[in-house]
């Protein structure tokens, strides 16, 4: 029996079986695009789940109680709210996280300890209770609800981020969905933003958390918008086992297999958060080769997505090209500019750190692309890394100039 | 006898006794300003001379040659160019470096071990030779020609930076000016952007190296425009003794004296280059209180006046200080937001972690100042450090997109 798999047509975060979800405006956001601003999830069943959170030291509550409560295997549901990050709030905004695992328990009849809450968007702001009470239990959970949960945690996202996949073979038949969100304050180092996976594979917490952790360091840790790590970033997972498969074991092959499709669906999703930054008009893939070590390669390949010169030369089509190997050079990557080359899209710059003979306006018009490639090779040894970014636009100033007013 | 100093009124690189200076339009680049892109230093006596440099590991060709001549007590002249950084430009480059030197020497009957050669602007561009050959003869070198010296090495710099102090005391009379240019990829470490001092007092270079880095890390060290650092980044200073004083030793009360006077100059013109940031409105001093070491309190300080964030909601005086919480809280420095404290401008806004209560309103009007102060008390230890940086506008993104083009 040969292994398949393929993305689901419409697929989100209750793709996988025994998943249901739904959303309500309560009005916390006022800016709410789609007016819905608080996001149910639920599972029949418990769930094994794991996270990654946010390196920054100050941390949002509910970071702080989700800490708490993971890795767990008696998760059944997820609230989450946009308009106030509930980050910044002291030991009441902790509180209020509390409070509110306790009003989804309530109206899902279950235990405090089998609910998480997560919390994205303005930070320094309590979280209005009351209007949660209120309007959670008008949300009503269905198995399409996936769409509107992606929906009600957006904030200054101009898409919806969601996927799934189903797997179909010789290491089981289960299916993987997730929902992300995020456009600022992202440059993870460790999870990012929020994302939340589901998957009706069976799989124990503390596995997921290893393969977790993999997947985000090919993904989400691999994105930079603006440089600025949230105090809310999350990467969550949720299993259970409601595929029916045998559960999949550490070091088998199965779980190598569940590894890769775990990173095409987190790689998807990042690409959606990187491509969607403020104001961005453009995915820059910057893919480094020849690196001394994984390390060096990745942090390469982070800082020049992340340069503001480089990302507003791509916004001009400006083939600014030494902002590139400038940036390369601070990243701390060992470099050497007598062997190194350059390629922008399919265009070659510099070899062996000569100038290439090349025509400005190829270069140009490879920066016109919606999808802007940027391939150094530091050759020095083996080692390669890929991270994405977005251009920078005006738009990205405007955006952030008038943020929460 | 007391000890006094003063700013002299339009001081300059030239305001210490024995230096002259000059430029000429070459037309390296058409966009130059002022019409002057060749500038050049002279000394009547060789001086003792040490410099700080970029410590990216691509370097400037200008940059290359320099680190093999300095510390040094035979220099008398340095021509600088703006246009064409001479960066990326391999072997090639560094000959061209070379062969100005002996240009120089040439006109003004020197060898080229006393003249040094600095360039600056675009990335990946050969020097035309040639028309530096033309125009260098019709350099006039002057007394007041450190004014022009400050034009023609400026780039996308708004204004002139330059500046000299006047010391008359017990720890002798002598006179330190200075010129800066830089408003783009500035987010210096080690020296940064091009800055020249020249100074009348009699010190040793291996000294003048020691001083010239202290100085470093309090000024341009602690300025950050676009967290981009350059491939020429350089900080120079050329001492000449024709102040006619005894030389200044190492140990002595004379020379923690001259430390503190070279600081003024640098931390002037570090300033003079924050505030100048391509597309600023604004200058932003972070101040860093109570942390647990010098290296945290600096870190905590630049990674707050470096964030796109907190320089967006600065440029349109949005009071979202969770950005500053933030910022700070990924720069690795040690925070625990239960203690921690913050202020923008008067006002203050949290205090041991918990929100005080204050009027947006009043933030609004301390973030439309020109010069905004933040002061965050991280309340854990005694060290403390103060960073600038600059708002950042569509301007910004605009000046970036269209740079070579």
């Amino acid at each position: 029996m040969s292994e398949s798999f393929k993305q689901i047509q419409n697929g989100t975060i209750t793709s996988a079986k025994g998943f249901e979800a739904g959303a309500v405006y309560a009005g916390i956001n006022k800016h709410s695009l789609f007016k819905l601003d608080v996001a149910l999830l639920h599972s029949e069943t418990a769930c094994n789940t794991a996270a990654v959170f946010t390196t920054n030291k100050v941390k949002a509550a509910p970071v702080r109680l989700c800490q708490k409560m993971l890795p767990s295997n008696k998760i059944r549901a997820l609230m989450v709210n946009s308009g106030i990050a509930n980050a910044c709030t002291g030991r009441e905004g902790l509180q209020d996280a509390q409070t509110i695992t306790e009003m989804v328990a309530d109206k899902l009849n279950l235990h405090p300890e089998n609910v998480l809450n997560m919390s994205t968007w303005v930070i320094g702001r309590r979280l209005p209770l009351n209007l949660i009470k209120s309007y959670l239990p008008q949300i009503k959970l269905s198995k399409d609800g996936g769409h509107d949960f992606a929906r009600a945690i957006m904030t200054t996202d101009t898409c919806l981020k969601e996927t799934a996949i189903r797997v179909e073979g010789k290491s089981g038949s289960y299916t993987i969905g997730g929902v992300a969100k995020g456009a600022g304050m992202i440059a993870p180092n460790m999870a990012t933003t929020l994302c939340f996976i589901t998957t009706d594979a069976a799989i124990d917490a503390e596995t997921l958390k290893i393969c977790l952790k993999k997947a985000a360091d090919l993904s989400f840790n691999m994105i930079s918008v603006d440089g600025d790590t949230s105090t809310n970033d999350t990467l969550l997972i949720m299993s259970n086992g409601r595929a029916g498969n045998p559960p999949i074991k550490k070091g088998s092959s199965k779980l190598q297999a569940f590894q890769r499709y775990l990173n095409e669906v987190c790689i998807y999703l990042a690409k959606c958060v990187a491509k969607d930054g403020e104001g961005a008009t453009k995915l820059i893939t910057v893919k480094v080769t020849g690196a001394a070590s994984i390390k060096e390669a990745r942090l390469a390949a982070k800082t020049i997505a992340s340069s503001n010169l480089v990302k507003t030369a791509v916004h001009g089509a400006d083939p600014n090209w030494g902002r590139i190997i400038s940036a390369a050079g601070r990243s701390g990557a060992a470099f050497d500019e007598t062997i190194a080359g350059l390629k922008i899209g399919s265009v070659e710059l510099w070899r062996q750190g000569m100038l290439v003979d090349f025509d400005l306006e190829q270069i140009r018009h490879e920066l016109t692309a919606a999808e802007v490639t940027i391939e150094l090779n530091l050759n020095i040894g083996i080692a390669t890394a890929v991270a994405w970014g977005c251009d920078m636009s005006e738009e990205y100033v405007t955006i952030n100039s008038e943020y929460t007013t």
